[in-house]
């Protein structure tokens, strides 16, 4: 067998909308969804507001505890959208307007109205790869481990999915969810964190659930090692068999 | 006229099950919106895993730098509900069942279904002052600056209601919306930067707008200080003047 590898990520989201509350974020659920999916495992977010000052330590402190950085948000054409040259500042590279990004930006605004905000958005950080936009065309990027990405969610997206298959990845998580009926989180809160401890290698979530009046726990049960997981299943399985009202099913979901 | 005064926070979500994607963020646009609104200026988030090396240095760090810190996850009656402890170890003070915890949890629960987990839920760390939990009983609570709140949406809700009087506030940021007709921000965002520019005291922003295949950008400008703000939106609202077509109307909202 192989050993487990990982390849870990963080997000650093930029824009002082999410934090006045104004705009309500879709790119964090969206990108630790995806990450999870393609085997990168995601183990720190950050929201900053649109000052240099707070961009390029955060990012400077991601890149370097991390595998990966996703940024988005701060790339479009108006004074507001400084990621691309914070990015640039952290790494300590020029930026200009690159001929690429700017003849990707000719396939959708016509010449002469690639004015001076126009051009902002092809101003990349040297030595950057492109990420191609397919949907608005102004592309994202990727230098070092940091990957720049615009922050509207379908163009975020569409250039998740061009820059996906460039990155390195570790083995999956695979994830058992284990819906105990009818307990409650303190119905077997001891037994369980008893359970997490004997299986060290397993990540050990709970999760109060309600709907329709009733109401049950949810154990999410995650690890990189099949034989692991399938261990601890089986004692938690056992454990809220001993707990739940005889006749009630426990229902088990593997891989989601 | 008084000096505008600026009351600062930060968010730090707790929780696994976020940085994998398997749940949904729901609480940090809540709790920015709700600061906007009662004059606390939200200035950085992050989200960390359930770790006590990720937790205690992120607390320490945004509470020194913070006026306030809003906690949000972490608080049940399982193993990966650390956040309490976390709290009492970053504070240095110790932490034990507060007889008032669990007075209120005895509200909603049997004293025989209150077990070793459940009473898990009654730890609070040595000198904070509870927040009331009118949904289920289980109170968050307050402790020099930080403020430690469930990660269940409808309860965080409830406790941002039980906590909001208590804290200080600062004067509110007010806010005018310009919709600029017909114009991509690549329009007019050399001029807009100039008026940014011209204007220090006045957040700009600028977001590209689309709904029915209508295209338009979204000019939000914020400030404490009415007159600083009346003054930027007279010449935003004169320079999309000059670039709109003539018969689109300008639609302006304030203070939202």
């Amino acid at each position: 067998m192989t050993e487990p590898t990982t390849v870990t990520a963080a997000i650093l989201v930029i824009g002082d909308e999410i934090l006045s509350g104004r705009t309500k974020d879709k790119n964090i659920g969206y990108i630790a969804e995806y990450c999870t999916a393609i085997g990168i495992d995601v183990k720190e977010v950050r929201v900053v507001p649109d000052e240099e000052d707070e961009i390029i330590p955060a990012l400077n402190m991601l890149r370097a505890k991390y595998g990966y950085v996703f940024t988005t948000g701060g790339i479009g054409p108006t004074h507001d959208d400084i990621t691309a040259d914070c990015v640039a500042k952290a790494f300590g590279v020029s930026i200009d307007v690159d001929p690429r990004a700017r003849a990707m930006l000719l396939e959708r605004i016509p010449e002469k109205d690639l004015n001076e905000a126009r051009l902002r958005m092809a101003r990349i950080p040297a030595g950057a790869e492109l990420i191609e936009n397919p949907v608005s065309k102004a592309p994202g990027f990727m230098i070092g481990n940091v990957i720049t990405m615009a922050g509207v969610p379908s163009v975020m997206q569409a250039m998740m999915d061009v820059v996906s298959p460039r990155l390195k990845t570790g083995t999956k998580m695979i994830q058992v969810s284990i819906e105990a009926p009818g307990l409650r989180e303190g119905d077997i809160g001891t037994p369980y964190a008893a359970i997490a401890k004997a299986h060290p290698g397993v990540i050990m979530g709970s999760y109060p659930m309600m709907q329709d009046g009733k109401f049950w726990t949810r154990l999410v049960l995650r690890a990189k090692d099949a034989a692991l997981l399938a261990a601890a299943e089986e004692a938690v399985v056992a454990m809220v068999g001993e707990h739940k009202r005889p006749d009630a099913p426990i229902t088990i979901t593997r891989g989601s």
